[in-house]
């Protein structure tokens, strides 16, 4: 299935600037990451045939040949193949790396790959479902026993303490009751008209909007109340394209407030890890995580989502969470979180649940 | 030819938000203009049968309804039909107003119409090309002798003389050169990899990006350098799709300037009037200009395009242009300009051309 109209309109469009294409690979640690886990680890490109999957400006693609790949090839659904092509051949490893314009669902290769090599997160992990398109390229084209360059991910969830971002929302989304009625004042003044009946949907449109939209943030550690918790590990080399899809089964995680604290949210971040195969597992395991950090941040930054109003937690509480990731259905590289929060206390022995909250957010 | 899923996505969905219209209705001098251009003209309306295209929240169904219509077929394309038909329900105007859920260009009435309403101007008048639907309407369902609301439109060039917007586009551009030489020295330096094959196309992006796509402001009358002259004027009731579609000779017109200034760029703006037609002319003529004003300034603002580097003019000079207004070719809703721009001086009874410029630019 070649990718829709819609879909080059929304999505594969942007991936033909340079200038987005410069944002990633000005992003060192994970530019920097890549390159380590490839160059670090020549045993497991020497003489091997190297699939780039979604390759933008084949910078992976050129590790691969650094490190001694055989051939490569490197595919790229947009226009970004004819300047990689350019590249290539301007540093000279044209006789290696051969370039592919088209998907990676519909792309016909002269042979099997030894070595899978993508960069297909997005914000959550997950957001832009591009990991899909790299299970195809697993299932069409690897041998038995090849290795995916990074062969792990994992989603952390961490409660955040405070947090500026969702205080705002709150108050912007507060101004805009305000703005509805002072909007209907002025239909009724001037025209006439009383759209009162429309202030229901106003106020679920914003607050979708202002409420349940994840947030782009660079959190520093100290904002979180307690330490992040895995709630999805992915083993690239054996997940199946249906276990990434809607899920009848919650995912859960358990995450331990080591602090008295409002908790004006929760956030989402990822790490890859790059360890080979089980058959050929690297020499040097490298790993790019996304966490808030103090250094210097990726460009995914991490995903804020605010609890509205805050959680009222204390030192040693538990925040257990239920987790459905869904895809949206009006575009299926945006995700939908369906999910439950319990915040849990001991007292006496005896645990008990003391605040709940069923939310739904989108990661747009 | 029912709007495609790309369309759906890029261009309706934004008007299923209630949000976006209400930006439209609390624009005072837009909807207070159709207020007047309707209700001050009750002949053009009693007992009269209305199509409004792209009813959008029905506000100028609902002004016909006022005016006295008989029958008004609201056709909108998005969602926000089904809202709309509560409002009108809400407003008890259930029995005139008949809110049909579907693009003008597929649905079906049961008779011809007396008048057609509608809003449909973007940007430099013709962003969106949703004039292009009001034309198939017009051939679809208006009377002969029918009116249209508004009934002509007319767009205008004017010289600008001093912007900031247009110097803080030259200086980000120029950081961007900057930008891509600090790049390219990362990469050399951390990758060995040298991308500087991609400067000029880079460059080119960025060019594209921040100078060469017309920028949304709200323009001071004393900003202009000289009055605005009618590069274009239509006449709603004559006016055929191909004569709108790319046409073979080039629009013209003649900016007088009437004070020595740097010229910074030119900028665009629209009038529409509401004349009803020959045959049934109105009693009161209205106008929606979105000229510069010190006034409120409508959601149009107005487009300006810069010219880098500026034109050194002299109190009376003329600044002749000829211009193409095309389509683009990946968005048949946004704007291409191909222009020609010659700086015209009297000297000792002599004209002469002392600048010329041929640009392109972009209305996104
Ligand atoms: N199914 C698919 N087939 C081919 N290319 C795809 C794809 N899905 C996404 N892409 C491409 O994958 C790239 C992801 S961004 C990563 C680019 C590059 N590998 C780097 O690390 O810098 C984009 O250029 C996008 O156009
Ligand atoms: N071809 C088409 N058929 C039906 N509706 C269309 C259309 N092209 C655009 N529209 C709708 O036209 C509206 C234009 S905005 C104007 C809305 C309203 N008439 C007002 O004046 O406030 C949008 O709601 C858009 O969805």
């Amino acid at each position: 299935k070649p990718p829709d109209e819609t879909d080059n309109a929304n999505y594969f469009c942007e991936y033909a600037f340079l200038y987005h294409q410069m944002d990633m690979l000005e992003d060192e640690p994970r530019t920097g990451a890549y390159f380590n886990a490839i160059t670090w680890n020549p045993e497991s490109f020497k003489d091997k045939v190297v699939l780039d999957v979604g390759a933008g400006t084949c910078i992976l693609s050129m590790f691969a040949a650094k490190a001694g790949a055989k051939e490569v090839f490197a595919v790229e659904a947009t226009d970004m193949a004819v300047r990689s092509r350019k590249l290539v051949q301007a540093q000279g490893l044209s006789h290696i790396i051969k370039v592919l314009q088209g998907t990676v669902e519909t792309v016909t290769l002269p042979s099997m790959v030894d070595v899978i090599i993508s960069e297909w997160m997005g914000y959550f992990l997950l957001r832009e479902s591009m990991l899909d398109s790299v299970l195809i390229a697993r299932d069409r084209f690897l041998k038995p026993g090849g290795a995916l360059f990074p062969s792990h991910a994992t989603l952390f969830l961490a409660p955040v303490g405070s947090a500026k971002a969702c205080r705002e929302k709150q108050q912007t989304f507060d101004g805009e009751r305000q703005h509805f009625d002072n909007f209907n004042c002025t239909m009724m003044q001037y025209y006439g008209t009383d759209f009162s009946c429309m202030q229901e949907e106003f106020l679920e449109e914003q607050r979708k909007y202002y409420l349940q939209t994840g947030m782009f943030v660079n959190l520093a550690p100290k904002q979180l109340a307690g330490s992040g918790s895995p709630v999805l590990e992915i083993d690239l080399s054996t997940i199946t394209l249906q276990d990434l899809k809607d899920s009848a089964k919650p995912l859960r995680c358990c995450m331990r407030i080591s602090r008295d604290s409002q908790l004006e949210g929760f956030t989402g971040y990822f790490n890859v890890t790059f360890r080979g195969s089980t058959q050929n597992p690297v020499k040097e395991v490298v790993e790019l995580t996304t966490a808030p950090t103090t250094k210097t941040a990726t460009h995914w930054g991490q995903q804020l989502f605010g609890f509205f109003p805050p959680l009222q937690a204390k030192n040693e509480d538990v925040l257990e969470c239920q987790l459905f990731i869904k895809r949206q259905k009006k575009n299926h590289r945006l995700l939908q979180l369906d999910s439950a929060f319990e915040l849990c206390r001991e007292s006496n022995g005896k645990r008990f649940v003391c605040q709940k909250r069923e939310d739904t957010w989108y990661v747009d």
